[in-house]
């Protein structure tokens, strides 16, 4: 492809592009589709001669669209929103054409730099505590990492040896040699990471890629799922009776069932107990409700991040936050010979490589650097309260329908969680603010059916959970291109589909 | 920024984008700046309000492009290629425009069985044994990854998990008791993960990571810096005496450092020597020169991976392949309830997810499918044959100053590892291909001088490393962009710096 065929396609795929935007709320968000449903469209074998763009951007329209599930739908309403705009898209335009595995600061300084920027600016735009910045006298700092999975594991790594090294060191032992070698595995394998049942499955995820024990804290629907610190102790003090060593702590912003928060600062006290919980390393995953700190309103929360808080990670470009880069780079820092170069010897630069399990990196900082600008803070902070709004508005209109739906957690980040009550159920309260939902065989059943039969139809998509044992429907509303009138309409879906399935008993 | 501004601002970014790949032949292949550059440059807040297109695609010209180590320059030489196409750049917009990530098959449908079928596509492309494609009696397949690196750790944590279970089911342990936790850690802490000394260290990184012990198989030139089975043979007779347990092999078509490719018949038959030396894990990184593969005269080589092999990863697209896909998800499956869904409950569908440390990820599947179709397999033979014998040139002009240089180790794939003689040596020979460079602190000096020299002035971009004790420079002809002129202006570089040095003396 010369410089002239891409321009054309570019031109063309561009308009595609903005057509793929502004049609996308009418497709059906879930594709109609079965599995295998690609393999008979597309040739056994990659071509042998070229083939021109005109067919491929055919193709691209008649067979992958069509199986695609729509994220940038309004009526995209499941799991948690992963929103592009337009200046993101230019971002990726620029970054693939830059492509540099900036893995050091020689290999493409302004890569480098600009990330270091930018996750200054994006800290500062959260209000996150001073020692996350890159100039903060912690040493602190911000880096891109390929997806909130990969920045828990990345953090739990990094915990681990700056554990093992410290027991190990207090031990007297000497680095490099077999008897230090020999004891880490020792210590390792007492190790324990702990989260909340509500944490994200990267939480028990990053614990067995770093080949350690994961224990979790049970959360309650009486305390709308938040981890608390009586659960807390229950579990430090049982791998205290075990013999085990807790290293970890994750504590959530936004758990991905409910959106719950955790107990911050009630936490952080009971970690003050005892001389050994002290030294464990904290985590707060705020992968989904983290971009809400933008708004004003919500930055008290971040004051809590400020003391006995070692690191923060948020989806938004999936950006993560240490209190000080050393406990990174200690555990990461395999320099071999052809990655040496005069600027990182004398360690005045950063080498992102680093901060991370990937060597190569892509020039993501250009794209945060675009959306950042096209939209302003102030346009970021919108959108937040638009969103926040919508799901605002949802909760009311499940509220409004207390006879039928119940509202299991306490609505919030967008995301509103409920479920049908059951008619043969003695247990209804009619508030429809239940704080008390109670496992319920019959309210599961219908709840599921109702559920299934939304998804079957794709008009929306919305996901199901299980909390403390009570089957649910959750309702994200924080997709970009959601108005009103998208989110009144789920409420109707679920209300006509509800109304339906209770007639068919 | 609305669908008009947005048009507006990808014609201009596109014209933008032409005119970088016009002119990065002339530019500085390595930017004139000190670590710093860009903070004074950069406002030290984002801004409240929106900016114009203009003023941000103004920036990136006049702050970025100078910070930029241009990997696309036909200049480049150095590391190995991270080469962009036209197609990737339009694979790149609408991967960010479907952004769905896809981390099961409900997710976005087309997005996880395109990568099936590009996996297949590639995998046939490289003449992969058939056992890595996705409809092998094995079950096979395919995954992108974030990086090498990201494939390697993966790899590395799924050996450990298949090894840890395999001893202790077969010391009768149940899944999920007490007693299995324990034992586990008792086993994992004795668990090598070996490499070769000229293994990428994402190897050893990777055995990090997973939290295994590590230890290298040395290289000597007198082997052409390739893997042997004898010293293989030592490594694990040595474990075996320390009472350790080998569990992953990484072998290497193409070694960083010099592009060597390890000895794997020979490896694979020591492994047959002890029962428990076969059920090692074993990996092919062939990240750099695993693309030479798609031209036939080097298929030859893929025969190898047939029996005996357990991986394999490539950097083009960062593909990795697996033997059989379950030892991928049953390390790394962990579904809590708001994953599950009717399809991947049944098994019917591929969940890439568990095949990776990331949870969402890009639609890359159609960046591959754009530029296969977009050169066909005819186009990517020629590029390889291209790169390649401009490697051969090069290597011919060191070699016809042999009075100045002295090849080190064997050239190819575009690799060429080189060193200045030492006039003041006893040692040297005169063929210029010596296949014994013995360690010359002289030579080290001079050869050191001429690299940095060269890479000061930023004309062409070229790495040193250490081979068996003995400095040297490796240069990559590898770029899509590459000239034989250009290969011939490294040369007289090379050449020119090489006498301005001895003159200094």
């Amino acid at each position: 492809m010369d410089r002239n065929q891409f321009r054309d396609a570019a031109h063309s795929a561009i308009d595609d592009i903005v057509k793929y935007f502004d049609t996308v709320p009418e497709r059906r968000v879930l594709p109609a589709v079965d599995p295998g449903y690609l393999r008979p469209l597309i040739p056994e074998n990659p071509p042998d001669e070229p083939e021109d763009w005109a067919q491929i951007q055919e193709d691209v329209d008649t067979k992958i669209k069509p199986g695609l599930t729509h994220w940038q739908s309004p009526n995209f309403m499941a799991y948690y929103p992963a929103s592009v705009t337009y200046p993101s898209i230019l971002g990726e335009m620029y970054s693939a054409t830059f492509t540099a595995p900036a893995f050091n600061w020689l290999c493409s300084p302004a890569c480098t730099e600009m990330e270091t920027i930018v996750m200054d600016w994006v800290a500062k735009a959260l209000a996150l505590p001073e020692c996350f910045l890159s100039t903060s006298e912690t040493h602190g700092g911000g880096v891109i990492q390929n997806s909130a999975s990969d920045a828990i594991a990345t953090i739990i790594v990094a915990a681990r040896e700056r554990r093992v090294r410290e027991v190990l060191l207090a031990e007297g032992l000497k680095e490099g040699t077999p008897e230090y070698e020999d004891r880490k595995f020792d210590v390792q394998g007492k190790l324990v990471a702990i989260a909340s049942d509500q944490t994200h499955s990267s939480g028990a995820k990053g614990a067995l890629i770093a080949g350690t024990r994961f224990r979790s804290v049970t959360a309650r629907l009486k305390d709308n799922m938040e981890m608390t610190g009586p659960r807390l102790r229950e579990v430090l003090e049982k791998c205290d009776k075990d013999g085990l060593t807790p290293y970890h702590l994750t504590m959530t912003m936004g758990t991905t069932n409910s959106c719950s928060v955790d107990r911050f600062a009630e936490l952080k006290a009971v970690l003050q107990e005892k001389p050994h919980w002290q030294r464990i390393w904290v985590h707060i995953d705020a992968a989904y409700a983290g971009a809400s700190l933008v708004a004003d309103e919500w930055q008290y929360i971040a004051k809590d991040f400020a003391e006995g808080v070692d690191s923060f990670n948020m989806n938004m470009h999936n950006v993560l936050y240490v209190r000080n880069r050393l406990d990174l780079t200690n555990a990461l820092d395999i320099t071999p010979t052809y990655l040496r170069n005069p600027y990182s010897d004398m360690g005045t630069v950063i080498d992102y490589r680093n901060w991370s399990i990937s060597l190569g990196r892509r020039f993501r900082a250009l794209k945060i650097w675009f959306v950042m600008r096209s939209y302003g803070l102030n346009g970021m902070k919108a959108h937040i309260r638009k969103t926040i709004g919508f799901g605002d508005i949802f909760a009311d209109l499940v509220r409004s329908r207390s006879d039928l739906f119940e509202i299991v957690t306490k609505p919030g980040f967008a995301l509103t969680v409920f479920r049908l009550r059951n008619p043969q159920s003695s247990f209804n309260g009619a508030n429809g603010t239940s704080e008390r939902a109670v496992q319920d065989k019959g309210a599961d059943t219908l709840t599921k059916k109702v559920y299934e039969l939304i998804n079957s139809r794709g008009e929306i998509f919305i996901t199901s959970t299980v909390i403390d044992g009570v089957y649910v429907i959750r309702v994200v509303s924080a997709n970009p291109l959601a108005e009103e009138k998208n989110v009144r309409n789920a409420f109707d879906i679920v209300l006509r589909t509800t109304e339906e399935v209770l007639q068919q008993k």
